[in-house]
């Protein structure tokens, strides 16, 4: 039997991302796509619990399913291994997102969430993003970094609640110099609102932001996307700061 | 000039755990408290894009001021810092949140968003969680480990890049052992969706789950939480495994 990928994103079941990432899926496995009907970039880990999720399908068949869905990328992920894929998966991609997930991006992606929670399920899970906001972007100098990662992953495996946050730069193919295997940049967003007056008077706050990364090591994925390379950073769904354990030991009573 | 202490949670302005951390954050400093208008839960770290955000004034004054914001907790931490805080806050506290955000919760929560979110920005922070979810929750038997550990945060500090998750147990406060310094236990949710039929005979999925956490190590959260103490996780906005870089080098191109 092929292998079964499931896949999602934050950019909505119909950006340019998803499809390509479905293209080249389907040629390693049969696969089953669960989505966000809209745009849900910046949902990070959210679940919805106020009101109950619809879904439509878009299309059926063994090789290729497609399901639209009101709620988070997380919640895409959940929904559809409990109900919607016809076997366990053996592989969640997520993406191609319109833009970086590097450093503390991932924090607030929706892409990478359902990611990191395809992890806490024991599914081996990648996020692909392309340094490109364009609904339009090209994504064909990625398109060979993406399958080199599916083939391996889907070959050797992930280690134990690890997953992977790829990012790629926004180079032509042959500018691109290799794929480099890092840690987050320390990061972070400043002068994330601005302010403006409605027409009856009133204010209101917008987002916006500034991203702030300084002097990043070489050891980094903002140097590696910065010098030309594909940064891959091995994730896992766990926050602890395991060496402040110790450290922390004069508040314990 | 007495510290400044800015608050928010996931529960909303109006919940009775963020209304004791006030009372109790008083007693320290002056104190901004910034938070969603509705409940916020399971938001995750997720940002407003879509729309502009508004804020209601609660309460203005010196020592008190209170602001209701239409967005998540991260929302509420970077508005708040950027233009309704009269100074950098010292400290940020976000709670008590009205049920466990221990193990893999951290990921799903709001509370625990705008935790790390503050340190991001490189303030010191603090998420309080009660395993009580009743709005009428007591909160008496945890104010004596919220105050130990914001007196202590206040006077030492933090490292750097790091906060503190913490959560209590709902036990009356002669059965509370102590405080133990913890690492997230390793958990999931299953069974997250139940399946029902609208009045119109459509399918919808509504949000449920199981916690599944398997015998949780002495060294972890999960089991200072079972055996009786307050837990401390040591917490970073970093989901790089790093133990994991060198065992993927093989995927570098």
């Amino acid at each position: 039997m092929r292998p079964l990928i499931l896949i999602t994103n934050d950019d909505g079941v119909n950006a340019k991302g998803i499809r390509t990432l479905t293209d080249v899926a389907m040629e390693f496995g049969d696969v089953v796509v669960m989505a966000p009907i809209l745009n849900a970039s910046g949902k990070s880990h959210s679940l919805t619990s106020e009101r109950p999720l619809r879904v439509n399908d878009i299309k059926k068949s063994p090789e290729l399913s497609i399901y639209a869905c009101d709620g988070t990328p997380v919640d895409c992920i959940k929904l559809a291994v409990e109900y919607f894929c016809p076997r366990r998966p053996n592989l969640v991609l997520s993406g191609i997102n319109h833009g970086s997930n590097s450093s503390i991006n991932v924090l607030y992606s929706g892409t990478m969430g359902a990611v990191i929670e395809a992890t806490a399920l024991d599914i081996d899970a990648i996020g692909f993003s392309l340094l490109n906001h364009n609904p339009e972007a090209d994504f064909s100098s990625s398109l060979p970094y993406v399958r080199h990662i599916i083939d391996k992953v889907l070959k050797d495996g992930l280690p134990d609640n690890v997953s992977l946050n790829v990012n790629i730069p926004r180079l032509p193919a042959k500018d691109i110099k290799g794929i480099r295997i890092c840690h987050e940049a320390k990061a972070r967003w400043l002068d994330s609102f601005v302010q403006r007056t409605d027409p009856l008077g009133r204010p209101y706050w917008w987002l916006t932001g500034k991203f702030e990364c300084i002097n990043p090591p070489e050891s980094s994925d903002e140097w590696a996307l910065a010098n030309g390379y594909v940064s891959v950073v091995p994730t896992c769904p766990d926050f602890t700061h395991y060496e402040s354990i110790n450290k922390l030991k004069h508040l314990a009573l």
